[in-house]
Protein backbone atom coordinates (compact mmCIF):
# COMPACT_ATOMS: atom_id res chain seq x y z
CA UNK A 1 0.00 0.00 0.00
CA UNK A 2 2.04 3.15 -1.29
CA UNK A 3 2.08 6.17 1.40
CA UNK A 4 -0.99 8.59 0.77
CA UNK A 5 -1.10 12.49 1.82
CA UNK A 6 -4.17 15.00 1.60
CA UNK A 7 -3.35 18.21 -0.60
CA UNK A 8 -6.14 20.23 -1.74
CA UNK A 9 -9.09 18.29 -1.73
CA UNK A 10 -7.68 15.09 -2.54
CA UNK A 11 -6.07 12.02 -1.01
CA UNK A 12 -2.79 11.38 -3.46
CA UNK A 13 0.01 8.93 -3.08
CA UNK A 14 2.47 10.56 -0.96
CA UNK A 15 5.10 10.94 -3.88
CA UNK A 16 2.90 12.53 -5.69
CA UNK A 17 1.51 15.14 -3.15
CA UNK A 18 2.83 18.19 -5.08
CA UNK A 19 2.18 22.17 -4.81
CA UNK A 20 2.35 24.51 -7.35
CA UNK A 21 5.33 26.32 -7.83
CA UNK A 22 3.07 29.97 -7.45
CA UNK A 23 1.88 28.15 -3.76
CA UNK A 24 2.40 31.43 -1.51
CA UNK A 25 4.02 28.65 1.00
CA UNK A 26 6.72 28.50 -1.72
CA UNK A 27 7.25 31.55 -2.73
CA UNK A 28 6.06 33.66 0.27
CA UNK A 29 6.11 31.63 3.27
CA UNK A 30 2.56 32.91 3.68
CA UNK A 31 1.01 30.05 5.53
CA UNK A 32 0.91 28.45 8.96
CA UNK A 33 1.38 25.21 10.05
CA UNK A 34 0.34 22.63 13.51
CA UNK A 35 1.79 19.03 14.09
CA UNK A 36 -0.59 17.00 16.34
CA UNK A 37 0.18 13.72 17.63
CA UNK A 38 -1.51 10.85 17.29
CA UNK A 39 -0.71 8.43 20.23
CA UNK A 40 -1.95 5.00 20.41
CA UNK A 41 -4.95 6.48 17.94
CA UNK A 42 -5.46 9.43 20.11
CA UNK A 43 -4.89 12.83 18.77
CA UNK A 44 -3.35 14.42 21.61
CA UNK A 45 -4.70 18.37 22.47
CA UNK A 46 -6.85 18.16 18.97
CA UNK A 47 -8.75 21.09 19.69
CA UNK A 48 -5.82 23.47 21.46
CA UNK A 49 -4.45 22.77 18.04
CA UNK A 50 -7.40 23.48 15.79
CA UNK A 51 -7.60 26.40 17.99
CA UNK A 52 -3.99 27.68 17.73
CA UNK A 53 -4.47 27.04 13.94
CA UNK A 54 -7.71 29.04 13.60
CA UNK A 55 -6.19 31.57 15.82
CA UNK A 56 -2.67 32.02 13.41
CA UNK A 57 -4.86 31.89 10.29
CA UNK A 58 -6.88 34.99 11.40
CA UNK A 59 -4.23 36.78 12.76
CA UNK A 60 -2.73 36.68 8.50
CA UNK A 61 -6.17 37.24 7.24
CA UNK A 62 -6.33 33.31 5.77
CA UNK A 63 -9.80 31.34 5.78
CA UNK A 64 -10.16 28.25 7.56
CA UNK A 65 -9.88 25.72 4.07
CA UNK A 66 -12.48 23.57 5.68
CA UNK A 67 -14.58 23.62 8.41
CA UNK A 68 -13.05 22.34 11.70
CA UNK A 69 -15.56 19.19 11.86
CA UNK A 70 -14.61 18.16 8.61
CA UNK A 71 -10.55 18.71 9.06
CA UNK A 72 -10.90 16.44 12.20
CA UNK A 73 -12.51 13.78 9.56
CA UNK A 74 -9.71 14.27 7.55
CA UNK A 75 -6.61 13.43 9.29
CA UNK A 76 -8.79 10.68 10.74
CA UNK A 77 -9.21 9.19 7.42
CA UNK A 78 -5.85 9.63 6.44
CA UNK A 79 -4.38 7.90 9.12
CA UNK A 80 -6.87 5.20 8.56
CA UNK A 81 -5.58 5.00 5.06
CA UNK A 82 -2.19 5.00 6.12
CA UNK A 83 -2.89 2.35 8.67
CA UNK A 84 -1.24 4.37 11.74
CA UNK A 85 -2.26 4.39 15.23
CA UNK A 86 1.22 6.21 16.21
CA UNK A 87 1.64 9.08 14.37
CA UNK A 88 2.50 13.17 13.68
CA UNK A 89 0.05 14.52 11.58
CA UNK A 90 0.93 17.51 10.33
CA UNK A 91 -1.32 20.37 8.37
CA UNK A 92 -0.42 23.34 6.66
CA UNK A 93 -2.94 26.08 5.37
CA UNK A 94 -0.98 28.85 3.23
CA UNK A 95 -2.95 31.96 1.22
CA UNK A 96 -3.07 29.81 -2.19
CA UNK A 97 -1.57 29.57 -5.64
CA UNK A 98 -1.66 33.09 -7.47
CA UNK A 99 0.47 35.16 -9.56
CA UNK A 100 3.40 36.13 -7.88
CA UNK A 101 2.54 39.35 -5.92
CA UNK A 102 3.29 40.26 -2.68
CA UNK A 103 -0.35 41.94 -2.30
CA UNK A 104 -2.79 39.59 -1.09
CA UNK A 105 -4.46 37.71 -3.95
CA UNK A 106 -8.33 38.32 -4.97
CA UNK A 107 -10.88 36.85 -2.34
CA UNK A 108 -11.82 33.81 -4.67
CA UNK A 109 -8.54 32.10 -4.45
CA UNK A 110 -9.02 29.55 -2.02
CA UNK A 111 -6.37 28.72 0.65
CA UNK A 112 -4.26 25.95 0.18
CA UNK A 113 -4.53 22.97 2.72
CA UNK A 114 -1.55 19.97 3.06
CA UNK A 115 -1.76 17.23 5.54
CA UNK A 116 0.69 14.44 6.11
CA UNK A 117 1.14 11.59 8.15
CA UNK A 118 4.03 10.04 9.40
CA UNK A 119 4.77 7.02 11.96
CA UNK A 120 5.93 8.00 14.95
CA UNK A 121 7.27 5.98 17.71
CA UNK A 122 6.60 8.02 21.29
CA UNK A 123 8.13 5.28 22.71
CA UNK A 124 11.53 5.21 20.87
CA UNK A 125 11.88 8.76 20.89
CA UNK A 126 10.90 9.05 24.55
CA UNK A 127 14.17 11.34 25.80
CA UNK A 128 13.39 10.83 29.31
CA UNK A 129 16.17 8.36 30.46
CA UNK A 130 19.08 10.13 29.20
CA UNK A 131 18.16 13.56 28.40
CA UNK A 132 20.19 15.38 25.66
CA UNK A 133 22.30 18.67 24.86
CA UNK A 134 21.07 22.25 23.81
CA UNK A 135 22.93 25.21 23.13
CA UNK A 136 21.64 28.53 23.36
CA UNK A 137 21.32 30.80 20.04
CA UNK A 138 20.82 34.52 19.33
CA UNK A 139 17.17 34.84 18.82
CA UNK A 140 17.03 36.63 15.27
CA UNK A 141 13.29 35.79 14.40
CA UNK A 142 10.40 38.17 13.41
CA UNK A 143 8.88 39.73 16.04
CA UNK A 144 5.43 37.41 15.79
CA UNK A 145 6.28 34.38 16.96
CA UNK A 146 2.94 33.79 18.25
CA UNK A 147 1.67 32.77 14.83
CA UNK A 148 2.93 29.61 14.06
CA UNK A 149 4.09 30.35 10.40
CA UNK A 150 6.35 28.17 7.46
CA UNK A 151 8.62 30.89 8.06
CA UNK A 152 11.31 28.82 9.65
CA UNK A 153 14.14 29.66 8.04
CA UNK A 154 15.71 31.37 11.50
CA UNK A 155 15.16 28.24 13.30
CA UNK A 156 15.99 25.44 11.24
CA UNK A 157 19.33 27.65 11.24
CA UNK A 158 19.31 27.56 14.83
CA UNK A 159 18.97 23.96 14.89
CA UNK A 160 21.56 23.38 12.59
CA UNK A 161 23.96 25.19 14.73
CA UNK A 162 23.35 23.53 17.63
CA UNK A 163 23.20 20.23 15.70
CA UNK A 164 26.46 20.90 14.37
CA UNK A 165 28.34 20.93 18.13
CA UNK A 166 26.53 17.94 18.92
CA UNK A 167 23.25 19.56 20.63
CA UNK A 168 19.87 18.17 19.65
CA UNK A 169 18.30 21.58 20.48
CA UNK A 170 18.57 24.97 20.24
CA UNK A 171 17.38 27.68 23.35
CA UNK A 172 17.01 31.18 21.57
CA UNK A 173 18.27 34.32 23.18
CA UNK A 174 16.69 37.80 22.38
CA UNK A 175 18.88 41.08 22.81
CA UNK A 176 17.69 41.62 26.30
CA UNK A 177 19.58 38.44 26.87
CA UNK A 178 16.41 36.54 28.05
CA UNK A 179 15.70 32.57 26.46
CA UNK A 180 12.81 33.04 24.67
CA UNK A 181 12.07 29.81 23.49
CA UNK A 182 13.20 26.87 21.81
CA UNK A 183 13.82 26.80 18.10
CA UNK A 184 10.78 24.11 17.73
CA UNK A 185 9.88 23.96 21.42
CA UNK A 186 8.77 25.83 24.66
CA UNK A 187 11.89 26.16 27.13
CA UNK A 188 11.32 25.15 30.82
CA UNK A 189 13.95 25.39 34.18
CA UNK A 190 12.79 24.30 37.97
CA UNK A 191 14.62 25.85 40.90
CA UNK A 192 13.49 24.74 44.32
CA UNK A 193 9.87 24.26 43.99
CA UNK A 194 9.40 26.25 40.86
CA UNK A 195 8.95 25.29 37.34
CA UNK A 196 9.47 28.59 35.48
CA UNK A 197 8.56 29.58 31.76
CA UNK A 198 8.18 32.55 29.95
CA UNK A 199 4.72 33.87 29.44
CA UNK A 200 3.14 33.83 25.90
CA UNK A 201 3.44 37.53 23.75
CA UNK A 202 4.05 37.87 20.31
CA UNK A 203 7.68 36.90 21.75
CA UNK A 204 7.08 33.26 21.90
CA UNK A 205 4.97 30.65 20.60
CA UNK A 206 2.18 29.40 22.88
CA UNK A 207 2.62 25.91 22.86
CA UNK A 208 -0.28 23.20 22.99
CA UNK A 209 2.24 21.13 25.25
CA UNK A 210 2.99 23.52 27.42
CA UNK A 211 -0.94 25.16 27.83
CA UNK A 212 -1.76 21.41 28.79
CA UNK A 213 1.32 21.34 31.23
CA UNK A 214 0.29 24.28 32.41
CA UNK A 215 -2.52 23.14 33.74
CA UNK A 216 -1.61 19.25 35.05
CA UNK A 217 1.42 20.93 36.76
CA UNK A 218 -1.70 23.10 38.73
CA UNK A 219 -3.93 20.03 38.78
CA UNK A 220 -0.67 18.43 40.79
CA UNK A 221 -0.12 21.65 42.92
CA UNK A 222 3.24 22.11 41.36
CA UNK A 223 4.02 26.17 41.29
CA UNK A 224 4.64 27.38 38.08
CA UNK A 225 5.88 30.94 37.32
CA UNK A 226 5.44 32.38 34.14
CA UNK A 227 8.64 34.76 33.44
CA UNK A 228 11.58 35.12 31.74
CA UNK A 229 14.76 33.49 32.47
CA UNK A 230 18.42 34.15 31.67
CA UNK A 231 20.64 31.51 30.35
CA UNK A 232 22.92 31.58 33.41
CA UNK A 233 20.04 30.74 35.59
CA UNK A 234 19.14 28.08 33.46
CA UNK A 235 23.17 26.58 33.83
CA UNK A 236 22.35 26.64 37.28
CA UNK A 237 18.68 25.35 37.58
CA UNK A 238 18.01 21.84 39.33
CA UNK A 239 16.06 20.77 35.97
CA UNK A 240 15.92 22.08 32.07
CA UNK A 241 13.52 20.75 29.78
CA UNK A 242 11.90 21.93 26.41
CA UNK A 243 8.16 20.56 25.27
CA UNK A 244 6.73 20.43 21.98
CA UNK A 245 3.92 18.34 19.95
CA UNK A 246 5.69 15.37 18.70
CA UNK A 247 9.17 15.49 21.47
CA UNK A 248 6.39 15.95 23.83
CA UNK A 249 8.80 16.54 26.94
CA UNK A 250 12.45 16.67 26.32
CA UNK A 251 15.02 16.99 29.20
CA UNK A 252 17.91 19.46 29.14
CA UNK A 253 20.96 17.50 31.12
CA UNK A 254 23.46 19.65 29.65
CA UNK A 255 23.15 23.58 28.05
CA UNK A 256 26.46 24.84 26.34
CA UNK A 257 29.18 23.81 28.62
CA UNK A 258 27.27 23.76 31.70
CA UNK A 259 25.87 20.44 33.15
CA UNK A 260 22.37 20.98 34.44
CA UNK A 261 21.66 20.06 37.70
CA UNK A 262 23.37 16.31 38.54
CA UNK A 263 23.60 15.38 34.29
CA UNK A 264 20.61 13.46 34.08
CA UNK A 265 16.90 14.13 34.14
CA UNK A 266 14.99 15.23 36.97
CA UNK A 267 12.02 14.14 38.69
CA UNK A 268 9.94 17.41 37.75
CA UNK A 269 10.40 16.49 33.89
CA UNK A 270 10.13 12.59 34.29
CA UNK A 271 6.32 13.36 36.45
CA UNK A 272 5.02 15.51 34.21
CA UNK A 273 6.15 13.05 30.95
CA UNK A 274 3.99 10.19 32.88
CA UNK A 275 1.46 12.69 33.38
CA UNK A 276 1.42 14.23 30.29
CA UNK A 277 1.40 10.74 28.43
CA UNK A 278 -1.42 9.56 30.78
CA UNK A 279 -3.78 12.79 29.78
CA UNK A 280 -2.41 12.70 25.69
CA UNK A 281 -3.21 9.08 25.27
CA UNK A 282 -6.73 9.66 26.95
CA UNK A 283 -6.63 8.11 29.74
CA UNK A 284 -7.11 11.38 31.95
CA UNK A 285 -9.37 13.05 29.37
CA UNK A 286 -12.13 12.47 31.46
CA UNK A 287 -11.07 13.82 34.01
CA UNK A 288 -9.56 17.09 33.43
CA UNK A 289 -12.54 17.59 30.76
CA UNK A 290 -10.04 19.00 28.12
CA UNK A 291 -10.19 15.91 25.40
CA UNK A 292 -12.74 16.60 22.53
CA UNK A 293 -15.98 15.09 21.92
CA UNK A 294 -15.29 13.78 18.29
CA UNK A 295 -11.80 12.23 20.26
CA UNK A 296 -14.45 11.05 23.30
CA UNK A 297 -16.54 8.75 20.73
CA UNK A 298 -13.40 7.91 17.89
CA UNK A 299 -10.28 7.74 20.14
CA UNK B 1 1.31 27.27 -27.24
CA UNK B 2 1.58 26.58 -23.31
CA UNK B 3 3.32 28.97 -20.85
CA UNK B 4 6.29 26.93 -19.98
CA UNK B 5 8.30 27.27 -16.56
CA UNK B 6 11.67 25.09 -15.46
CA UNK B 7 11.15 22.98 -12.38
CA UNK B 8 13.96 20.66 -10.86
CA UNK B 9 15.58 19.95 -14.67
CA UNK B 10 12.88 19.92 -16.65
CA UNK B 11 10.62 22.39 -19.18
CA UNK B 12 7.32 21.32 -18.01
CA UNK B 13 3.42 22.91 -18.50
CA UNK B 14 3.26 26.39 -16.38
CA UNK B 15 0.00 24.87 -15.16
CA UNK B 16 1.83 21.67 -13.98
CA UNK B 17 4.71 23.02 -12.81
CA UNK B 18 4.43 21.46 -9.40
CA UNK B 19 6.97 20.80 -6.46
CA UNK B 20 6.42 18.18 -3.67
CA UNK B 21 4.65 19.11 -0.43
CA UNK B 22 8.18 18.22 1.39
CA UNK B 23 9.90 20.99 -0.88
CA UNK B 24 12.02 22.45 2.29
CA UNK B 25 10.89 25.54 0.53
CA UNK B 26 7.31 24.93 1.09
CA UNK B 27 7.33 23.84 4.41
CA UNK B 28 10.44 25.71 6.22
CA UNK B 29 10.97 28.73 3.86
CA UNK B 30 14.43 27.45 3.65
CA UNK B 31 15.57 28.95 0.34
CA UNK B 32 16.44 31.89 -1.78
CA UNK B 33 14.90 33.61 -5.13
CA UNK B 34 15.99 36.55 -7.48
CA UNK B 35 13.89 38.54 -10.20
CA UNK B 36 15.85 39.76 -13.00
CA UNK B 37 14.30 42.07 -15.19
CA UNK B 38 14.52 41.32 -18.74
CA UNK B 39 14.44 44.57 -20.78
CA UNK B 40 13.91 44.49 -24.75
CA UNK B 41 15.80 41.14 -24.67
CA UNK B 42 18.44 41.46 -22.29
CA UNK B 43 19.02 40.45 -18.89
CA UNK B 44 19.57 43.39 -16.88
CA UNK B 45 22.33 43.22 -14.57
CA UNK B 46 22.01 39.49 -14.69
CA UNK B 47 25.63 39.07 -13.19
CA UNK B 48 24.89 40.91 -9.99
CA UNK B 49 21.86 39.02 -9.95
CA UNK B 50 23.56 35.83 -10.29
CA UNK B 51 26.44 37.29 -7.90
CA UNK B 52 23.69 37.48 -5.00
CA UNK B 53 22.14 34.40 -5.73
CA UNK B 54 25.54 32.89 -5.06
CA UNK B 55 26.10 34.69 -2.23
CA UNK B 56 22.27 33.84 -0.53
CA UNK B 57 22.94 30.11 -1.10
CA UNK B 58 26.71 29.91 0.34
CA UNK B 59 25.39 32.12 3.87
CA UNK B 60 22.70 29.48 4.73
CA UNK B 61 24.97 26.46 3.51
CA UNK B 62 23.02 25.65 -0.04
CA UNK B 63 24.98 24.35 -2.75
CA UNK B 64 24.21 26.08 -6.38
CA UNK B 65 21.97 23.56 -8.06
CA UNK B 66 23.88 23.75 -11.58
CA UNK B 67 26.64 26.22 -12.63
CA UNK B 68 26.19 29.60 -13.31
CA UNK B 69 26.40 29.48 -17.07
CA UNK B 70 24.11 26.45 -17.05
CA UNK B 71 21.49 28.83 -14.90
CA UNK B 72 21.58 31.40 -17.84
CA UNK B 73 21.55 29.05 -20.87
CA UNK B 74 18.13 27.79 -18.69
CA UNK B 75 16.80 31.51 -18.47
CA UNK B 76 17.05 32.59 -22.09
CA UNK B 77 16.14 29.17 -23.12
CA UNK B 78 12.64 29.97 -21.26
CA UNK B 79 12.66 33.27 -22.43
CA UNK B 80 12.90 31.83 -26.18
CA UNK B 81 10.46 29.49 -25.44
CA UNK B 82 7.44 31.47 -23.86
CA UNK B 83 8.29 34.11 -26.87
CA UNK B 84 9.42 36.83 -24.32
CA UNK B 85 11.64 39.64 -24.62
CA UNK B 86 10.20 42.42 -21.82
CA UNK B 87 9.71 39.95 -18.88
CA UNK B 88 10.71 39.07 -15.13
CA UNK B 89 12.40 35.85 -14.40
CA UNK B 90 11.95 34.32 -11.09
CA UNK B 91 14.74 32.19 -9.53
CA UNK B 92 13.83 30.18 -6.22
CA UNK B 93 16.52 27.66 -5.35
CA UNK B 94 15.98 25.70 -1.51
CA UNK B 95 17.33 22.98 0.10
CA UNK B 96 15.12 20.68 -1.70
CA UNK B 97 13.45 17.90 -0.35
CA UNK B 98 13.41 15.74 2.15
CA UNK B 99 11.74 14.19 5.00
CA UNK B 100 10.61 16.88 7.35
CA UNK B 101 12.84 17.67 10.16
CA UNK B 102 14.61 21.31 11.08
CA UNK B 103 18.18 19.88 10.81
CA UNK B 104 19.35 19.79 7.06
CA UNK B 105 18.79 16.92 4.92
CA UNK B 106 21.62 14.98 3.93
CA UNK B 107 24.53 15.50 1.59
CA UNK B 108 23.05 13.37 -1.40
CA UNK B 109 19.79 15.75 -1.43
CA UNK B 110 19.75 18.29 -4.15
CA UNK B 111 18.87 21.58 -3.91
CA UNK B 112 15.31 22.25 -6.01
CA UNK B 113 15.11 24.83 -8.66
CA UNK B 114 12.61 26.80 -9.96
CA UNK B 115 13.20 29.47 -12.65
CA UNK B 116 9.31 31.19 -13.89
CA UNK B 117 9.15 33.69 -16.48
CA UNK B 118 6.28 36.37 -17.06
CA UNK B 119 5.76 39.19 -19.10
CA UNK B 120 6.22 42.31 -17.98
CA UNK B 121 5.86 45.94 -19.88
CA UNK B 122 8.48 48.02 -18.31
CA UNK B 123 7.03 51.12 -20.30
CA UNK B 124 3.42 50.30 -18.70
CA UNK B 125 4.29 49.71 -15.23
CA UNK B 126 6.92 52.87 -15.43
CA UNK B 127 5.69 55.20 -12.24
CA UNK B 128 8.16 58.24 -13.20
CA UNK B 129 4.73 60.05 -14.45
CA UNK B 130 2.70 60.26 -11.22
CA UNK B 131 5.03 58.70 -8.33
CA UNK B 132 3.09 56.48 -5.97
CA UNK B 133 2.10 57.20 -2.47
CA UNK B 134 3.78 54.87 0.19
CA UNK B 135 3.09 54.32 4.06
CA UNK B 136 5.75 53.47 6.60
CA UNK B 137 5.28 50.77 8.58
CA UNK B 138 7.02 48.95 11.47
CA UNK B 139 10.09 46.31 10.65
CA UNK B 140 9.28 43.49 12.42
CA UNK B 141 11.61 41.01 9.77
CA UNK B 142 14.46 38.50 11.06
CA UNK B 143 17.74 40.13 11.68
CA UNK B 144 19.48 38.46 8.33
CA UNK B 145 17.94 40.56 5.74
CA UNK B 146 21.07 40.77 3.60
CA UNK B 147 20.28 37.38 2.63
CA UNK B 148 17.38 36.93 0.24
CA UNK B 149 15.11 34.60 1.65
CA UNK B 150 11.81 33.53 0.54
CA UNK B 151 10.54 33.75 4.47
CA UNK B 152 8.80 36.71 2.82
CA UNK B 153 6.04 36.64 4.92
CA UNK B 154 6.25 40.17 7.08
CA UNK B 155 6.91 41.72 3.59
CA UNK B 156 4.08 40.79 2.61
CA UNK B 157 1.99 41.80 5.83
CA UNK B 158 3.91 45.02 5.22
CA UNK B 159 3.07 45.67 1.77
CA UNK B 160 -0.50 44.33 2.66
CA UNK B 161 -0.83 47.26 5.43
CA UNK B 162 0.25 49.68 2.45
CA UNK B 163 -2.00 48.76 -0.16
CA UNK B 164 -5.02 48.64 2.46
CA UNK B 165 -4.52 52.43 3.05
CA UNK B 166 -4.33 53.04 -0.70
CA UNK B 167 -0.40 52.82 -0.90
CA UNK B 168 1.52 50.70 -3.36
CA UNK B 169 4.78 50.60 -1.30
CA UNK B 170 5.94 49.81 2.62
CA UNK B 171 8.89 51.60 3.61
CA UNK B 172 10.03 49.53 6.76
CA UNK B 173 10.74 51.22 10.40
CA UNK B 174 13.46 50.07 12.63
CA UNK B 175 13.41 50.27 16.89
CA UNK B 176 15.58 52.70 16.56
CA UNK B 177 12.98 54.67 14.22
CA UNK B 178 15.22 54.73 11.52
CA UNK B 179 13.60 53.50 7.80
CA UNK B 180 15.60 50.54 6.56
CA UNK B 181 14.46 49.78 2.94
CA UNK B 182 10.93 48.88 1.28
CA UNK B 183 9.01 45.94 1.57
CA UNK B 184 10.76 45.04 -1.46
CA UNK B 185 12.96 47.27 -2.71
CA UNK B 186 15.76 49.84 -1.43
CA UNK B 187 14.62 53.07 -0.42
CA UNK B 188 16.06 56.55 -1.34
CA UNK B 189 15.83 60.41 -0.24
CA UNK B 190 16.99 63.83 -1.82
CA UNK B 191 17.94 66.30 0.10
CA UNK B 192 19.52 69.41 -1.40
CA UNK B 193 22.28 67.84 -4.04
CA UNK B 194 22.50 64.82 -1.52
CA UNK B 195 21.14 61.74 -2.22
CA UNK B 196 20.54 59.40 0.84
CA UNK B 197 19.75 55.47 1.12
CA UNK B 198 20.90 53.59 3.78
CA UNK B 199 24.84 51.85 3.71
CA UNK B 200 24.20 47.44 3.08
CA UNK B 201 24.65 45.50 6.51
CA UNK B 202 22.81 42.42 7.71
CA UNK B 203 19.79 44.93 8.08
CA UNK B 204 18.44 44.87 4.62
CA UNK B 205 18.91 44.00 1.19
CA UNK B 206 22.48 45.16 -1.15
CA UNK B 207 19.71 45.67 -4.11
CA UNK B 208 21.66 44.86 -7.58
CA UNK B 209 19.79 48.59 -8.92
CA UNK B 210 20.74 50.07 -5.74
CA UNK B 211 24.69 49.21 -6.19
CA UNK B 212 24.35 49.99 -10.11
CA UNK B 213 22.47 52.94 -9.51
CA UNK B 214 25.01 53.93 -7.33
CA UNK B 215 27.89 53.54 -9.61
CA UNK B 216 25.63 55.58 -12.24
CA UNK B 217 24.94 58.37 -9.55
CA UNK B 218 28.93 58.50 -9.43
CA UNK B 219 29.43 58.27 -13.15
CA UNK B 220 26.99 61.59 -13.25
CA UNK B 221 28.66 63.47 -10.48
CA UNK B 222 25.73 63.21 -7.82
CA UNK B 223 26.71 62.90 -4.57
CA UNK B 224 25.81 59.87 -2.62
CA UNK B 225 25.53 60.00 1.38
CA UNK B 226 25.93 56.23 2.68
CA UNK B 227 23.62 56.41 5.49
CA UNK B 228 20.08 56.05 7.13
CA UNK B 229 17.03 58.29 7.74
CA UNK B 230 14.13 59.05 9.56
CA UNK B 231 10.98 59.24 8.11
CA UNK B 232 10.73 62.93 9.42
CA UNK B 233 13.65 63.24 7.15
CA UNK B 234 12.33 61.74 4.36
CA UNK B 235 8.87 63.86 4.68
CA UNK B 236 10.75 66.97 4.70
CA UNK B 237 13.11 65.62 1.35
CA UNK B 238 12.75 67.23 -1.53
CA UNK B 239 12.50 63.76 -3.56
CA UNK B 240 11.97 60.04 -2.15
CA UNK B 241 12.52 57.19 -4.72
CA UNK B 242 12.34 53.23 -4.40
CA UNK B 243 14.52 50.92 -6.61
CA UNK B 244 13.93 47.27 -7.49
CA UNK B 245 14.61 44.84 -10.15
CA UNK B 246 11.48 45.14 -11.60
CA UNK B 247 9.70 48.24 -10.44
CA UNK B 248 13.26 49.89 -11.47
CA UNK B 249 12.51 53.66 -9.72
CA UNK B 250 9.55 54.16 -8.68
CA UNK B 251 9.18 57.88 -6.86
CA UNK B 252 7.50 58.57 -3.76
CA UNK B 253 5.27 61.42 -3.99
CA UNK B 254 3.53 61.29 -0.57
CA UNK B 255 5.04 58.87 2.88
CA UNK B 256 2.27 58.69 5.50
CA UNK B 257 0.26 61.74 5.31
CA UNK B 258 3.35 64.09 4.07
CA UNK B 259 2.99 65.37 0.38
CA UNK B 260 7.10 65.19 -0.70
CA UNK B 261 8.82 67.88 -2.48
CA UNK B 262 6.35 69.44 -4.57
CA UNK B 263 4.27 66.20 -4.70
CA UNK B 264 5.29 65.16 -8.39
CA UNK B 265 8.81 63.00 -9.13
CA UNK B 266 11.48 64.90 -9.00
CA UNK B 267 14.21 65.37 -11.21
CA UNK B 268 16.78 63.32 -9.72
CA UNK B 269 14.79 60.25 -9.75
CA UNK B 270 13.71 60.90 -13.21
CA UNK B 271 17.03 61.56 -14.31
CA UNK B 272 18.84 58.20 -12.54
CA UNK B 273 15.34 56.12 -14.41
CA UNK B 274 16.62 57.27 -17.42
CA UNK B 275 20.53 56.75 -17.34
CA UNK B 276 19.34 53.20 -15.94
CA UNK B 277 16.91 52.36 -18.40
CA UNK B 278 19.84 53.25 -20.59
CA UNK B 279 22.50 51.15 -18.48
CA UNK B 280 19.55 47.72 -18.12
CA UNK B 281 18.87 47.91 -22.03
CA UNK B 282 22.32 47.30 -22.63
CA UNK B 283 22.54 50.52 -24.63
CA UNK B 284 25.50 51.78 -21.89
CA UNK B 285 26.85 48.10 -20.94
CA UNK B 286 30.31 48.47 -22.98
CA UNK B 287 30.87 52.15 -21.45
CA UNK B 288 30.36 51.00 -17.94
CA UNK B 289 31.67 47.47 -18.11
CA UNK B 290 29.21 45.93 -16.31
CA UNK B 291 27.05 43.90 -18.57
CA UNK B 292 28.51 39.92 -18.49
CA UNK B 293 29.90 38.30 -21.59
CA UNK B 294 26.97 36.50 -22.34
CA UNK B 295 24.54 39.34 -22.55
CA UNK B 296 27.21 41.42 -24.80
CA UNK B 297 27.21 38.03 -26.97
CA UNK B 298 23.45 37.58 -26.94
CA UNK B 299 21.72 40.57 -25.57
Amino acid sequence: MPRVSYVNGSYVSHAHANVHVEDRGFQFADGVYEVIACIHGHLADEQGHLDRLERSLAELDIDMPMPRRTLQMVMRELLRRNHLKSATVYIQVTRGQAKRDFIFPAAHVAPSIVVITRPFNFEKTNKCEKGVTAFTVPDIRWKRRDVKSVALLPQVLARQSAYARGGAEAWLVDDDGLITEGAASNAWIVKGSRIITRPPSHSILRGVTRTALMKIANDLQMTVEERAFTPDEAYKADEAFSTGAAALIVPIVKLDDHVIGTGVPGPVARRLYEEYRAYADGLRGAQLKWVSGLNDKNG
